[in-house]
């Protein structure tokens, strides 16, 4: 197995994955507090048309729009006020010719008009004796002007939301508009996290002599969180290919992926793919990333559930769980990925250093950002070994290197990833 | 208090409310697990030096740098193999003049050697008597070559982790390496959430004629969530200064900010700031925002608890609820705020055609994103009035149109907020 590497890309490699697995089947309902980031797993289909009654969008007068024609400040159109309409009940009164009725914003437009003057274009003449107020209108309104009609915001029967939309705040107002208070939603993909190495003990031990802390289980377990997924930790399984195959089994029962970090040497590594290789069909699909750091990583599906094996190294593993785990957990979960699945929060800085790199190969630099004097942003690598995890916790985010080019000049504007 | 408008940009409106509140004091302890996303109440301090010990950070041997001084493949250098350092033990065996120790990233570095020639850069000799393997070193190692030292990670009584910090995964991977399993956070910031507006039904209510549901109770509880806060639903308030006040009162009583959204004719609007300002000292800030959906808002502190009344109309109520409720929570949950306080995500995208805006206004204009044949992508703005929830809800993203703009051409690289 270790030689046959097959080394991709990482937008490819993630492309090769994703073919090869499908969305969770689970869904379950929640209430509507609870949907902001779930995933929908149906369409929703509107039941009602909204505005469900043609509405003011301006506090003023509403009018038949023909009996405004011509009007300005020079020539005011003289209407009768008819009446008044507060918001959230039904106009007692209706619009004849040459009347107006006195409206606010959202309430709903009386019988006979088709317009709203604004308030700003008009000037009230208040009468002594009752109904006999009149109000100038120094501007012409068309019909329809100010109104909200009867199904501009949705109409019943179409698809409100559409299935595979992770739900955002509009959505979530968009399904209250309509009245709908539970939802279908995916069910959050379970995530196995599993360590490897013999001389990995869990965080909340105390390392003996040349014994380091799980640093992986922690750091994938945030990624997959971020990414609505649900961890699952296994714990560590030492470098063994019986008791890793194990390990791996069972947590292959009861996830609907399994990401493992590998120990950091070749020769674990290497037990790690062969001990994948085994866990079922079609097995090892990548050997390799064209990535770093993250070089070393295998992605796998194995009888339909995925298997990615994180470099050991904490920055290496934490690079590739956002480049690669973070978008098959929202794949499994339901979501439709656009492109090659990288959707980190990012932005663009001044880079105020060279950064070398290598076509054929995504790097992700750790940066220091500062605004200068003038707001502009800039970025300074950060130096460190991908074996560091204080590297990226000292910085404040990660210079992307694009797959096709060589490096990124002084001065340069620059991708930066804000994990 | 209707005529006296303070009409503030965005950034600058934000500045004056963070000026005149304060973080929340009360913070909690938490798992490790559970501490992604939340906020570091206290700094942290290394109480280990990390490595603890010396390591490889290739596979091969750990030598006396010196003995491999001028080493090529013309002219090797050879050492005697003196024994094997596998990874979670310490070494047996120490490595004296002119001998090598074969070993595997992350083990323990055997005394007397002070660096690591990969094992690439080797051709391993064996011998046919015990302890008479011979390594054949084709490259000189440098001192500290392929060895990760003491404290290089972090190291003891440093600040690991500073407070203010929303934990990061790699923040979570550091506290891991230094075996910080429960963790001070700030706590939750409790956000009240109040609509108001005689014509507004609660979701889950089936409207009657001339009403409609509340939609800003949903969407403005999703965006303080994201933001780390707690969503405390306060109902809705009819448009009446004597229960509005009274509705105020028990929310504040209970939170660490009352968000509300005020009715959309401008009547309610002024009431809702006649009651506001009588709530508490400093009163109202700021009355009017200079951004468009969104400039009817109201930013105040009563007595240390900020109050933002938002405008009515669900997409100027979400604008400003990202805009300005979201950087609040964040600085009331006690994280360190940068620059004004808007932290969306984003990219950038080629505006297809032209939108026109004003200097000294921010507009947030709902568009469509979609990439082109070779991958560029572009933004065309969605048209639709902001008292439509579904202009948000098909739309993509906000082309962000900056304060000094009167506008962006088309063909433009145009800054794009992905709520």
């Amino acid at each position: 197995m270790s030689e046959l590497f097959t080394v991709l890309p990482p937008g490819e490699a993630f492309a090769v994955l994703g073919r090869a697995c499908s969305p969770i089947e689970r869904s379950e309902t929640v209430a509507l507090e609870a949907a902001f980031g779930r995933v929908l797993a149906a369409d929703v289909v509107a039941r009602e048309t909204l505005p469900a009654f043609a509405r003011a969008m301006m506090d003023g007068y509403a009018v038949r729009a023909a009996d405004t024609h011509g009007a300005s400040e020079q020539s005011p159109a003289y209407l009768r006020v008819a009446g008044d309409v507060p918001t959230g009940v039904v106009p007692e009164c209706a619009v004849g010719a040459r009347e107006a009725v006195r409206i606010h914003t959202g309430a709903m437009l009386p019988p006979g008009a088709d317009a709203v003057v604004m308030v700003e274009d008009t000037n009230l003449h208040p009468s002594t004796s009752p109904g006999q107020a009149e109000v100038e209108v120094l501007a012409a309104a068309a019909c329809g002007e100010n109104v909200l009609t009867v199904g501009e915001d949705v109409r019943s029967g179409a698809v409100a939301v559409p299935a595979g939309r992770r739900l955002r705040a509009a959505d979530v107002g968009g399904l209250a508009a309509l009245g709908i208070t539970r939802v279908g939603v995916v069910a959050r993909p379970r995530i196995a996290i599993l360590s490897t190495g013999d001389e990995v003990v869990p965080a909340s031990a105390v390392p003996g002599p040349a014994q380091v802390r799980d640093v992986n289980a922690g750091t994938v377990a945030a990624v997959v969180s971020q990414a609505g997924g649900v961890p699952v930790p296994r714990g560590i399984a030492p470098d063994d290919a019986a008791a890793l195959e194990r390990a791996l089994r069972e947590a292959l029962a009861d996830a609907d992926a399994v990401v493992l970090s590998a120990g950091s040497s070749v020769s674990v590594r290497d037990l790690t793919a062969d001990v994948v290789a085994r866990l079922g069909a079609p097995g090892v699909l990548v050997h390799g990333l064209a990535i770093k750091p993250g070089k070393p990583t295998v992605l796998a599906v194995c009888d339909g559930t995925p298997v990615v094996g994180l470099p050991g190294n904490p920055a290496s593993a934490l690079v590739v769980a956002w480049r690669i785990v973070a978008p098959l957990v929202r794949l499994l979960g339901g979501e439709r990925i656009e492109g090659d699945g990288f959707d980190a929060r990012e932005t663009s800085a001044v880079l105020d250093v060279p950064v070398q790199s290598r076509p054929g190969r995504e790097d992700f630099v750790a940066c220091a950002l500062a605004r200068d004097g003038e707001g502009v942003l800039h970025a300074t690598p950060v130096f460190g070994s991908s074996s560091l995890i204080f590297t990226l916790v000292r910085a404040d985010a990660l210079i992307a290197v694009p797959l096709d080019r060589s490096g990124l000049a002084a001065g340069e504007r620059v991708r930066v990833i804000l994990p």
